[in-house]
């Protein structure tokens, strides 16, 4: 991804006291963040208030400060839900049922089967002069309403959106980015660009590129690290920017699996699918989650025929032809298993590639010589001998899952990229 | 889950362009009000600003409102790093450099070889009369300034913590919350319950229960809405609390999976697992999200056998046995097939349950009479009948498998309820 840079003062207030109840991490603020960066905008504030009045306040703080200012939740049927009635309050507008959005809603409702309520309808009334943002994923709409320089003190340009990330991530993606793209002023040049890698550390980056990459002027660096991934951000003239991704490349080219946004698993899918190859799965400590990383990518069913979950041993025999033998005599988990996995997989669901995890997810099940957190993923193809690497994630359950699938799908993107 | 809450005024101010520009998700507002649940704490407000100036308006603002702010970040070596300096400058205090805290970074460095700078020193200034809070895993140690009513303004309890995670966590779960636990006011009754309900919409139950829950006395009503599940929220005096139960178990007993904050997979391995069941799944639209849910839960593999992903037609057949007549005859995405795949999975992993799915997740693939969002599911089990229910989730991929995934689980759920 990349793009430039203004300094317009941009303000995100989340409503919900799920929010400040610790029930949901708030990740509005992040996505949005982000895919406001390309149209070079960025945010100055972030606020996090209650469900009910406390909005007014945010909002009239805001109002003073912003000239954009993105609000979510509250949008919906239930009475703690006032955005939009405080929002029209604060800005002086009549409320009116919107017929298009009442009928958009009467209709998604009627291909659910869900009776129509009062409650569900007030959804649909709108302040004068609002842009409705179509909710493909629920049935409150977004709102859009223009800065106004005639009100008293002034407002900014106001988006009203749904709380539920599914339902805000594509309005946001489609609606908020058309207007953003109207009204963001014109483009300074400050260009910015992200490389996401796969199993490097991130301190392991910072040392090697960090100092050099930070001496390229007017250069910002910034770094998101997850389970076995970090995202490097620059910042900065279009000149450093070209500079820093020349430095990263000589240091980590074959790490970087994407600077266009792509996940891992999107990756894999698009090599797999050029390469017409077909890929089977077998997981044991991993449980599934490879599988769904492949499945959540569109098309994945193109180059990604299935697999076995092979959780107690006597499946790794039934389904994957595994010797009994060679779980007895090695253990489940270990590299002969592993490879066996593999290419059980691979043999019985007739694919190019097979990927198979075993090992201690935890916290139960570890030993001396193999402690929790030991993981072997093992890459079985045709007409070449399978490869299996040990590795160690002493992680809490779920971080270990998605490191071991992480490490198991860079494993294959390396093959695939040697292709 | 369920305790008690006060009505203290606790602020957390989050400083950190990363967590601005979207690098970072912000966990410190979740972690920290779960954090303080239990002592009967809940934050009213959270803001985000940069590093830099602007965290001395936030602190402004917070000292007018709050009498308990936790700040998190900005304590660190960097030029940007000054929350420690615009909080001794607001609160008039005096910085000196704490010779335990020197010694302490001192030691830290030279066990990893880092050269000690002044930079690096800085993080030993204190202010004056200020509790330092060690860090495990940091070399900026944490800051509690007791609240100061002498103050002009008068100024609340002043928590100054860490940015990463990994610093902040331990930090709270040992220094801070001993301090809390000081300071925090005698508790008043006012309890609060989280019931989770699966497979009923938010305005459905606001409609059924919310104006008699509402009317009760002092009760706060709350919703969390997710993919096929919603949490509510009750907070109120412990009578009204009580009473809220009881209406809420009148009408959505049966929907409701917990009370004590489980997962609906847990739930699900649990029952499985005192029940003493084996469980196997077979997916097709929901790719190994069923299996990944399951094996989520710590101990899951007493009570799940493992699955099949049968993405691809023939691995129906082969792993599963569907006879390919009867995919040719009404669709891979039919009540027949589905039927088929869980009896065949139930057969072939030898467990008494077996879940399958078959769907058709989008984008592309719809037809008429099967749009895009159809899915069926199947429960098959020892001597009895194979269930099986046909949905529609016309939403993203993600969703839809959750969904799905979601109605499964709870399908399951009831079988079990009612053995």
């Amino acid at each position: 991804m990349n793009g430039s840079v203004h300094r317009v003062n941009v303000h995100v207030i989340n409503t919900g006291s799920e929010l400040l109840l610790g029930d949901v991490v708030n990740t509005h603020l992040s996505f949005i963040a982000r895919a406001i960066l390309p149209l070079g905008l960025r945010v100055a504030r972030q606020f996090t208030v209650p469900d009910g009045p406390a909005i007014a306040d945010a909002l009239r703080t805001s109002f003073g400060e912003a000239q954009i200012v993105f609000v979510t939740g509250g949008l919906g049927p239930t009475t703690d839900d006032i955005t939009r009635e405080t929002a029209a309050e604060l800005l002086q507008l009549e409320l009116h049922l919107d017929a298009d959005v009442a009928n958009a809603i009467t209709l998604r409702l009627a291909a659910r089967k869900i009776e129509l309520t009062d409650r569900i309808l007030r959804q649909a009334q709108v302040p004068h002069g609002a842009v409705t943002l179509a909710n493909e994923h629920g049935t409150a709409p977004g709102l859009y309403l223009a800065a106004n320089a005639a009100l008293h003190g002034k407002s900014p340009h106001l988006f009203l959106l749904p709380g539920p990330p599914r339902e805000l991530q594509p309005m946001f993606k489609t609606g908020v980015l058309q207007i953003l793209k109207r009204i963001a002023p014109p483009q300074e040049q400050i260009d910015f660009q992200t490389f996401r890698l796969a199993g490097i550390g991130e301190s392991v980056i910072e040392k090697k590129v960090g100092p050099q990459i930070l001496a390229l002027e007017g250069v910002e660096l910034g770094y998101c690290a997850r389970p076995a991934e970090v995202d490097v951000r620059i910042i900065g003239p279009s000149s450093s920017v070209k500079k820093a991704a020349r430095i990263l490349d000589r240091e980590f080219q074959s790490s970087i699996f994407t600077s266009t946004g792509e996940s891992l698993e999107m990756v894999v899918i698009r090599l797999l699918t050029t390469k017409r190859a077909l890929l089977a799965t077998a997981e044991s400590c991993t449980g599934g989650l490879l599988a769904h990383r492949l499945t959540n990518v569109p098309g994945s069913s193109v180059a990604y025929a299935g697999g076995y979950i092979t959780y107690a041993n006597e499946l790794k025999s039934d389904s994957l032809g595994v010797a009994a033998s060679v779980i007895e005599k090695y253990g489940a988990v270990s590299k002969q298993v592993a490879i066996a996995m593999a290419e059980g997989a691979r043999a019985r669901a007739h694919t190019d590639f097979a990927l198979a995890t075993t090992g201690i997810a935890g916290p139960a099940g570890g030993t001396p010589e193999k402690p929790v957190g030991t993981v072997y993923v093992a890459l079985a193809r045709e007409n070449a001998p399978t490869k299996v690497q040990r590795f160690f994630f002493p992680n809490d359950r779920e971080t270990f899952k998605q490191m071991a699938t992480q490490f198991a799908l860079e494993m294959l993107r390396q093959s695939l990229t040697a292709l």
